[in-house]
């Protein structure tokens, strides 16, 4: 049995609607940390296997929360949970830096870049290359229908960035305007597919057709060690519209072939030269 | 000087979201109509010259309000009018009720057929399908942001033919369940691009990888005899969400190559073998 303190975020996590697999991320290594105050011994034991199980369970397409639940250990010892805890933190941060910087060199004065839904790793690279001094412009999506294109927006305009906001349904028209696309990850399986917000796949598609390359922003953690693409599930989420029950799946999946490369922060990971 | 019961008509075509190409040119002819009931001779003829010149002009992206104008002479003869209108609606007409036919014969037993946004001439085809015994599914866009897709799903639930509606971004996903592509088109151009509502290129790029036919149903009055795929241009209504401005191009451009055939009431025209 999970405390009400550790449901309450599970409860958090399920319910939110803009924010990205690393959010989550952070967000779940805290429910393990309250775990570990308010338990010891056997009774944590049961505990931390009891959220290892669950947590992955509120959204099973994102590998951050399964790596997450990976990277705590089932023990007695509420301050080997704390420091494991933390450290996942620390590599959070770190990894987050390591991709503005690796990903800033990406972006060149004149550049236009397109995203689509709102990646706390995108914003990253964008926020990097404009401290940078870098002037470039940037074409998001709305986003529906949670519009996390809107947050970006926000966040965009908060750093003085130029940004122009399209409908989902434009990436087509809009991608020969891009010199770059970037989009983050939920997860990428074992066999390099990339399960982002759905429309992704379109980008992709498009990107390629018109020359811009693609590039996925990802911290290592989102990198499943065992999926593969195949075998992803799909979270879906109720939605209706005027008395119509409108399909709401939030993710799709991009092959490899599509991808010129991963911005991790252990490097950029390009696919196989075979594919 | 146009008189305000034809500056009406313009101004209520201006405003339409929701319809398509065929009945704007339905309810254009009516504006030619309206100003043969009101004049005659030389007042006639210049109104008409004006009309012709200002009736494309209300969505220059629209091949069918260009072909009706064309249509219609500049006479001072109102009867003359009159009857040119009259045989452009039983043109209009008759060219839905055999791409009805044509097009049902593409529809199998089985199929799941997607499409995007609310043409007419697609949903003549699949009610023409329906009435002919087959069993079969729809997959629809609510194609943001007006909707136009609930317009149809209505349609749909009213001819009892089984659909399911998805957001814009989840073509890419769902291209692959489907058996059968067809789509609208709001102007065929002389080099065989076809412009419809913005998204039609991504779905046609999915179904191209996804190996599912893609098809176009289009009244021959929407092929443009002179306008190349590069000249076309493309109508943007103003369009905003929480404070920030979103770019809202209406349409896209699907490259001859994506495209199995298009569907007229001439029959069905397949792209040339060297593309």
């Amino acid at each position: 049995m999970l405390p009400p303190e550790v449901r309450e975020v599970l409860e958090e996590l399920r319910a939110e609607r803009i924010r990205g697999a690393s959010w989550m991320a952070r967000r779940g290594a805290e429910a393990f940390r309250i775990l570990a105050e308010l338990l010891e011994g056997e009774e944590l034991k049961k505990a931390l296997a009891e959220l290892r199980r669950e947590l992955p369970q509120v959204n099973p397409t994102m590998a951050s929360l399964y790596n997450l639940s990976r990277f705590i250990p089932v023990t007695g010892d509420p301050l080997l949970v704390k420091s494991r805890v933390d450290e996942f933190l620390r590599l959070v941060d770190e990894a987050k830096n390591a991709i503005g910087n690796i990903g800033s060199e990406l972006i060149d004065d004149g550049d236009t870049v397109i995203t689509h839904s709102f990646s706390s790793a995108v914003f990253e690279v964008i926020r990097t290359a404009k401290a940078r001094g870098k002037t470039f412009r940037v074409i998001l999506t709305e986003s529906a229908p949670d519009y996390e294109g809107i947050a970006l927006a926000n966040a965009l305009e908060k750093e003085g960035i130029p940004f122009e906001v399209i409908t989902d349904a434009q990436l087509g028209l809009f991608a020969e305007r891009a010199t770059l696309a970037l989009v983050g990850a939920d997860n990428v399986t074992r066999d390099g597919a990339v399960i982002n917000k759905a429309g992704t796949y379109l980008l992709a598609l498009a990107c390629h057709e018109k020359g811009v390359p693609f590039y996925v922003a990802a911290e290592s953690f989102k990198l499943h060690p065992e999926l593969n693409s195949k075998d992803v599930e799909i979270l879906e989420r109720p939605y209706a519209r005027q008395g119509h029950r409108v399909r709401n799946f939030l993710f799709d999946v991009t092959p490899w072939k599509y991808v010129r490369g991963i911005i991790t922060e252990l490097g950029i990971l390009v696919p196989p030269r075979d594919i």
